[in-house]
């Protein structure tokens, strides 16, 4: 065996490790949010990372995607019982960047059961970092109906 | 080291991008279903391949998979907001061949809310083609309780 | 290349196969419980794992795990027809040991449509045993509010 041979295994295992890592980040999410542990969550993100959530607006940084979930909202969730649950992610690898798609599905307690909250289309933006994948931006919005929400789930092509 | 060892360790390698090509294949399905793209969702699928759906049919070849997309029932779906959303697959290998078994479940918007419109077990035969994994046959049934439907997610013994 | 070279891959390819077992152990859950196939399903867990379900209490042991799914509470759930949905896990792997986080949501056939019936917070605790990883003990509790089932969520520091 030469050293070509030896290489290409290692770029395949490369290959596998970086969806790997990039499946893995976006599976904390979920029980970051459940839990509010919003530093930690905001880690997830590149340092100047946004959030853009449908109707409610965009956020950028890491302290203002903290506020997110110390905020009034994300803690009334919290407090009537929820789950952040997401989806599999189609994820789209290109040397240090990748897209992930897929969905994610907020479920509230309602005192005497459960309800789907929000229904939405989630498109992840996601650099390789210094110290690994981070999110460098996440579209997330309804799925409504609305052509905006959708096209967050298309391909590139 | 030895050329055994390294084939070895080839082999391994092949198994994981195996399972990861077929998990990437399935995450695939619900971004195009939800944003309506029948052709690329129908390369999902073996030229001959074949798509059964409860009590609603079965179809089989690209074309057919295609049009349950363009159809008026998928369609009035997306007009109304959905999201076909699935859960993780247990994965059988076998050699060029691979069974996949899990859940999907489709959520409409309702106007005030969301609910969901269906909740099916899924079966998913797949194949190795000259490009890669490829469905040849998906089998989907209603949760209601049906013996059919449960027997989609038996493993095989 | 060198032995050393070598030996780093072999470890590379270890954890992602661990993180894989991992992932297609929880993932045969779902369909084992909707089959009501308990042997199979206790044989997911350690001789002397142990599962609790929040205010339901604790079971330790294959036979006790195996007479949760042969019981009157789950068969009730398969005659209605249900779906245990999960999703992504977050993983910790820790030499022979690993820690899972994630959701599970329990979609009951109502008769007209499905209902969220349970969603709720588990921790799954693994070991690596002589024939493969295996839980030994899965938590799981109602995220209606409370606190105990928020704290199955959080990660370790």
């Amino acid at each position: 065996m030469d050293a070509d041979r030896f290489l290409a295994l290692e770029v395949r295992l490369k290959s596998l490790e970086d969806r790997e890592a990039i499946r893995a980040l976006i599976a904390a999410y979920g029980p970051l949010a459940d839990t509010g542990l919003a530093e930690d969550l905001a880690q997830l993100w590149d340092e100047d990372g946004s959030y853009a959530v449908g109707a409610m607006g965009e956020v950028t940084g890491r302290a203002a995607i903290a506020e997110l979930i110390d905020g009034p909202i994300h803690q009334a969730l919290m407090q009537d019982g929820c789950a952040h649950l997401l989806g599999p992610v189609a994820i789209d690898l290109d040397g240090d960047r990748a897209t992930a798609r897929g969905h994610s599905v907020v479920l509230r307690h309602t005192g005497t059961g459960f309800e789907a909250h929000r229904v939405s289309a989630n498109r992840w933006e996601l650099t390789r970092g210094p110290h690994g994948w981070v999110v460098s931006r996440r579209d997330n919005a309804l799925l409504d109906g609305s052509e905006a929400a959708r096209a967050l789930l298309l391909p590139r092509h």
